[in-house]
This record gives C-alpha cells, sequence and structure tokens, in this order.
C-alpha cells in the first residue's frame, strides 16, 4: 500500500516516476477535462453520476473517449486497492494529449488519462462545521462555459489565493452584481422557509451534492428551493447560507466579506442536511 | 541542428526526452503563462517588448520568477543557434511547478521553464494576403482577464477547432455585441479614413503588433486610429479589415460568416501596413 502512486492511461506506477510530455495540450492549452469523486468506506460515491458528468465534458470539448465507463469504474477501484485509503478523493483528468503545438485540434492525438487518490480530511471539515466559514466575494471572471470541468483552472486558482491570504475559507464569486458560486461548492441560503440558490446553466459548475439536495434531500425534508440568482444583500438578509459539494459536503457560512450572515453562528438547516447527507452516503457506502 | 529540441530550465534536450510531472500545476490547472517572439533572418523580432508582457503575466498570476530577462533572451538564442532556423516562433510558457493537489498556492514551488522553437510558414501567409481570409463569428465566452497570456486555451480551442471545419481562417470573438479580437490577433477595420479597433483593455491580449501600428506605423502613414468597441453591423459597412499580430503580421479579411466585407477583395491599407511593418521588421532583423 501507498499513497505516493498515480494511474496512467491504465497503469499504476508511483508518483516520481509519473511524466507526462511538454507537448501534452494539457501542459500547453489546459487542454483536458476532471472530476473528482469522494470515497468513504473505501466505497466511491455516486461514481456514475460523477462518470457521467466527465463523459459529457469529454463530449463537450470533443475529446476523444478511449476509456468505457466501467473501465474508469475498475480503474478507481484499483486505486483504492493500492493506496488503502477508506476515506479519500479519487481525482480524474483526460486531455487531448500530444500533439503538434497548436490550438487547431491534432489530425490525431491519443488522450492521456491521469488519476490519483488523496486522503480527504474531514476531521478538519468537521471543526469547520462547528465554528462556520467565512468567505470572501469576488468578481467572476471566469469563462462562460463554467458547466464544464475543464483544466482551465487559473481564474478559481487566483480567487482561492486571495481567500487563503485573507484567512477566508473560499471566494464567493458574483457576475454581473449576481452570486454565482464559490471555487469549488454551490451556494446556498435560507430565508423565510425557502432555500435559495443560482440555476444550474453555464455559469456554474455541474454539482452532484446539490444535485441530490434537490432531488431527494429537499422532497425527504420537505425543503422548497428556488433556482434564482440573488445578489449580496438578499444574502445579509438570510438566516444562514451555507456552501455544499461533493468534497465539503454541507459547510455553514457565518461570514461574507466584513458582515455576519444571520445569527453570525452555524445554522440549524445545514446541520440538518448535512445529517441527511451523510445518512443517504452511509446507506450507500456501508462499511466494509 | 535539429528541429526536435526544448529548452526545459535552461536545457536544451530532445523533445521525445522532454518530460514534466503530472502534478506539475500547468497539467493540472493550467497554472502558468505563455508568449511566442517571431523570428525573422535569425533574429529575434521585438523580444524585450514581448518579456516584458511576459513578465508582467507571472507578476498578474504571483508566479515566482526565477529567470532575469537577460537569461530568457540567451535562451532564445540558444534555441536559435541548435535549431539553426532563420523564419521561426519561439514559444516560452512558465508554469508555477510542481505542487501537492489543490487550487491553493503551494506553500513552495519552483517554477518549470518551457521553451521549442517553431518553424514559421510565412509563405503561407503570403498566398493569404493575396486571396484574403475569411472568419466566423464566434460567442466570446472567454475569462475577463484576456490580458493574460495565460495557458487557459480551451475557449479559444473550442473557437479555432469551429472555424477550422468552418473551412475559415480564424474566429473573431463577439462579448456582448461587440467585437473584440480572434483567438491569435487583433481585429481591424478601415471606414472614412479611419482605423477602428477595440480597446486595449481586459478582454482582449496584448498585441505587440498593434502596439507598433497604434505607435509608430499609424503616425508614419498618417493613418487616425480610433480605440473604441464596435458591433459586427459597423464591419459591414467598413471599406476593409484585416487581422494583425506577431504571428500572422497584418492580413487583410474579405469575408465574415457568409458575407463579404467591402469590396470582398484584400484592401490597400492592410498591404500598406504590411509593407511598412515588414520594412520596420527587416530594419530591425537585417539579414546576417
Amino acid at each position: 500500500m501507498s499513497e505516493n502512486i498515480v494511474l496512467i492511461d491504465g497503469e499504476i506506477i508511483p508518483e516520481d516516476e509519473a511524466f507526462v510530455s511538454v507537448k501534452d495540450r494539457g501542459y500547453n492549452f489546459g487542454d483536458g477535462v476532471f472530476e473528482i469523486v469522494p470515497v468513504y468506506n473505501g466505497r466511491c460515491f455516486g461514481i456514475l453520476p460523477h462518470m457521467n458528468n466527465l463523459f459529457d465534458y469529454v463530449i463537450q470539448t470533443k475529446i476523444p473517449a478511449v476509456y468505457t465507463i466501467e473501465e474508469l469504474v475498475e480503474f478507481h477501484e484499483l486505486l483504492l486497492k493500492k493506496t488503502g485509503f477508506k476515506a479519500c478523493e479519487i481525482y480524474t483528468q483526460i486531455t487531448r494529449g500530444y500533439g503538434t503545438y497548436g490550438l487547431q485540434h491534432p489530425e490525431k492525438s491519443l488522450p492521456s488519462l491521469m488519476m490519483f487518490a488523496m486522503p480527504a480530511d474531514r476531521e478538519m471539515l468537521k471543526d469547520k462545521r462547528v465554528a462556520g466559514i467565512s468567505l470572501i466575494t469576488e468578481k467572476d471572471v471566469r469563462w462562460q462555459r463554467c458547466d464544464i470541468n475543464s483544466l482551465n483552472r487559473l481564474p478559481e486558482i487566483m480567487a482561492k489565493q486571495k481567500a487563503c491570504i485573507s484567512n477566508a475559507f473560499d471566494a464567493l464569486f458574483v457576475r454581473d452584481g449576481k452570486i454565482t458560486e464559490t471555487t469549488e461548492a454551490g451556494f446556498f441560503i435560507f430565508k423565510d422557509d425557502i432555500l435559495w440558490t443560482h440555476p444550474e446553466n453555464n455559469l456554474i459548475h455541474k454539482n452532484i451534492t446539490a444535485r441530490l439536495l434537490r432531488e431527494r434531500l429537499c422532497p425527504d425534508l420537505q425543503l422548497q428551493i428556488i433556482e434564482k440568482a440573488f445578489d449580496k444583500e438578499f444574502v445579509f438578509n438570510a438566516e444562514e447560507a451555507f456552501i455544499c459539494g461533493p468534497l465539503c459536503e454541507f459547510l455553514p457560512v457565518v461570514k461574507i466579506d466584513r458582515s455576519f450572515i444571520g445569527s453570525g453562528k452555524p445554522g440549524l438547516v445545514s446541520a440538518r442536511l448535512q445529517k441527511a447527507y451523510l445518512d443517504f452516503v452511509m446507506l450507500e457506502c456501508p462499511e466494509k
């Protein structure tokens, strides 16, 4: 068992021997896509919807698909077996591969697949859930196809780094005055018994956890959800706010920029959702 | 002399031995910047303004600078000597380097420098100059920091590929109804004795050739230039249109989507500018 391994084109190799050509289009153009699957009790959670998303990105960017979903599922299991990780995230990226330099697609190219597992620090998240997190708002300068998980992540890096040096958990993007999402999760508020969030469109990532919230947790908990863009002022009139996504699960937001949300303490709705989410996850990924 | 070499962190190596870690942030996030310098008669043209741009991008993205401009100039000369190329383009990219996966900057990282020379097909450009080129318009979905030459180039790839399969030379980006530029060059029209182009701001690339046009060629040729965004309708009332940049030089545009510009033939102004530009280049880069 070893942490320092990666899976390249189906083969497990030590990370310090894992290299790619400097002419891989992933390296020159970020010409590729990615997806991250969370793992609980040594089992992938929601791998099929995640892989469906990945295939959608590959189609959108016209990268020839060379692996089947079954093979990708098998590679996830191989990584879990080799690392021995029980609680982790499995990262998968597919680039268009090596090609003569130029924006135009090469006549022929063989996509490069790279995967690895990273331990998930869910204890840190528990602490954050108790204290609540703070966000900074940042102008959303990203491209207008955020629904593709591309390897073009510089705007997110710039925003996340600004959040880090501001001692905030993450940056909350604002486009044309409306809140979209954070660099890595969806953003929700609770106000007058209703959950509000940005509609799922080209301006935000496809978020499997948010979809589960809409389609399963909200009906179960009899919560109403409205998908409509709103501004920062609207947030400050909310009772509570939280972010959600496959990596952070549900995390209460208590402060944005210099202002507190609601009571300034983690809210009950996000706590209920976190519990319902984890119950659901544990049903799907029971201890072995 | 060999074409198939690259320069990595100052060392010349064969391209088929040039690899980078799969955890280089250039490969995972497109977390890096690039610049391309054109070469005439074995001499770099405008290397200092190009390298100044590169340093500006590095500063904007907070990538630690590890090379001086003098070293980068030396690396350009080394590549010219080793390849023996007289007419080419030298590509330079700097990424933030290897780091533990995550959007946040690694605590420590050593930037990766990669450079190579590619032959420039200026004869093909001459033919295009005689016939004129056609463009397709495409929604400009790029991020709002196009003034940084980042390695996040998927929107340009998608647009360029669409142009290629449409049998057009390139795609002309339109943002909020206004024309910005093509995927690789600035866009200009000539109308009522005035040149029009998009203002140099965060929505277009820093274009060394366009700057030379404004600061040197226009005064020399007594041409007036207005930097103001305009729409597609405005273009169809122009007498001529052209694109310009360090790679394509000046290229007349005769058709956009299904409509011809002006007479539908290459215009006189772009031809005059091309001649003046090449005269200037030849003064700076005389035959050895």
